[in-house]
């Protein structure tokens, strides 16, 4: 078990350090303390073959300047959309914060710049274990209270890669993070078929479906007989080929949307994906009420890339709850620390 | 302003007395410490003319041993349904609680014997402002934690009859209470109006769909474009009367549905009804999250009733929202109060 340290880039001059996390199994698991982004997770396939199950850059320049589809990438103060960039605190309902608006009418991923063009300062704790921590000042985008920040990182020789993030505030805020890799299990040999090769387990029964700006708004839906419904295995493609008919794939251009994850304890089972081919299977633990599955529906705007080379599964809370009082809420308050808790596990089967 | 204090029945030797309310405008409203029950509220019409505006009973024995439906009852531990009786706590996901059986296969209003029926210790504090208290033990129909309870009904002279509802526990606990008034503005002169002759507005966008045994299981809908659309004014008959090819209103045979409302502060406007005939306007508000607004589907089982002789605006938490962990919650932690707060404002067009 070991974490080894190389350098990834500059910015002027400022060293940016990539940290390769290596376990007994042979699984590899690199990330960088720009953006606290993973760049590459290497797993064996049943013939034993090692490969890179999740799309990245090869260079650094890239994930600098040109990541704006947030590969691998460590997503806050608030994952996902707020809509119109609006939102009160229940502190003071009559104080309106304006974010940065930077998806269509939305506020999107922390805004311009968000929790994953950040540099973190690192420290290596144990043999297998990565702390990077940053802060996020009080205004930054727009939001309220300095939020510091603490990021954990580690793989086990179970295969179990687990991050840990922690946060504390010094004024109420919001705090909503996530973890942004695209997943392609087939290792990227053959970007186009990504979508028919991966079969999906999701552990809910409901989700949250999206106005015209795919922002949630405050129905929750059954995923029962729609093509969200992966409570049984399904292959993306198979839900994805619905979308003639369903006015919410058309909304997202696919999949881009939010689950309520069923919970009956702390850390529960999220999703678990398998691909037949390479024998892979990657199963997703967490301890946030939302997933949100987005099958890369605008990725051919990234040169070297194909729409739907691969799909995320962002482990975060329930997207816009702020203005949804009868959404799960994602304040914090002084005193209170924000502990979200994501878990990947690689295995074959 | 005064209370007037006389006897209205007895259990036993235990006399129950009625406390009756009067402001400078002419309104009266009667409760009695059996159930903290609200026996009668009297207000002017448009023509100045004096009426009751609840449904009720005569005589005490039918409030002690008829109550079935709930006529202006306090309810409690927990409002509405909970499904299958069952329930588990978020500091024990593991242990479950079986509470009382007494609507089909579900738990309703507290079980057996519910905050309707105990008797409360009185005490006039100030002319206007009548405090019940009483205690509910830990176990008492399968509920956790000793409960203690405080109800302050007040009126004043702008023609606002407000209750708060405060609670303690000694354990983790549920608290959701709500006040269980039957209105019928026309004064119940003909029953068999009351339907077409009330019309109502809803401060809410979205309410909880029934499973089969009227319960909520999850989903939360738009109330746009279905029966459940009173935000703009519309008579419950217009509603009622799409009963035939609306599912969830031959579900609950009729309107029996929680409304989830709007709110911009703690205490916002929930319901605002008006009778034409009368003049009568009715206006509640309340810091609770939800509106149950029950048709009265099933009063003909009542002597001297027809079904839909009157309506209920019941105040409350999200039902069953313990078995559902994205509704909002009613949990109680010792060392917190519970605070509900509902109020009734009288007016005339």
């Amino acid at each position: 078990m070991q974490i080894e340290q190389t350098l990834f880039g500059k910015i002027g001059e400022e060293s940016i350090w990539k940290f390769t996390f290596s376990n007994k199994k042979g699984t590899k698991v690199s990330v960088i303390n720009y953006g606290a982004i993973i760049t590459e997770i290497q797993t064996l396939d049943k013939q034993n073959q090692l490969a890179n199950i999740v799309l990245n850059f090869d260079d650094f320049t890239q994930y600098h300047l040109h990541n704006d589809a947030y590969f691998g990438a460590f997503v806050g103060r608030c994952a996902n959309r707020i809509a119109n960039g609006k939102f009160s605190l229940s502190n003071d309902p009559n104080h309106v914060y304006q974010l940065a608006v930077n998806n269509g009418p939305n506020h999107l991923h922390g805004g311009i710049k968000g929790f994953d063009k950040k540099i973190y300062q690192f420290q290596i704790q144990q043999p297998n274990q990565l702390i990077l921590t940053g802060v996020s000042e009080d205004g930054e985008e727009g939001y309220p209270g300095k939020l510091e920040i603490q990021i954990k990182y580690e793989l086990n020789d179970e295969n179990e890669f687990q991050m840990i993030f922690t946060s504390q505030t010094d004024k109420q805020t919001l705090c909503n993070l996530t973890s942004h890799s695209y997943f392609n299990l087939q290792t990227k040999k053959d970007f186009a078929t990504c979508m028919q090769d991966h079969s999906l387990f999701i552990n809910a029964d409901f989700y949250t479906p999206l106005d015209d700006t795919c922002c949630p708004y405050g129905e929750i839906l059954k995923v029962q007989n729609t093509p969200f419904d992966f409570t049984q295995q399904k292959t993306l493609q198979e839900q994805l080929s619905q979308q003639g008919k369903d006015n919410q794939l058309q909304i997202g251009n696919g999949l881009d949307h939010n689950f309520i994850l069923k919970r009956s304890g702390k850390i529960n089972l999220a999703a678990k994906v398998q691909e037949k081919a390479s024998g892979r299977v990657l199963e997703v633990y967490t301890n946030q009420p939302g997933l949100q599955l987005y099958t890369g529906n605008y990725l051919s705007q990234i040169k070297g890339f194909v729409d739907r080379a691969g799909f995320c599964l962002e482990t975060q809370g329930i997207p816009n709850s702020i203005n949804i009082p009868h959404f799960p809420q994602v304040e914090l308050l002084p005193g209170q620390t924000h502990e979200h808790i994501t878990l990947y596990k690689f295995s074959t089967i």
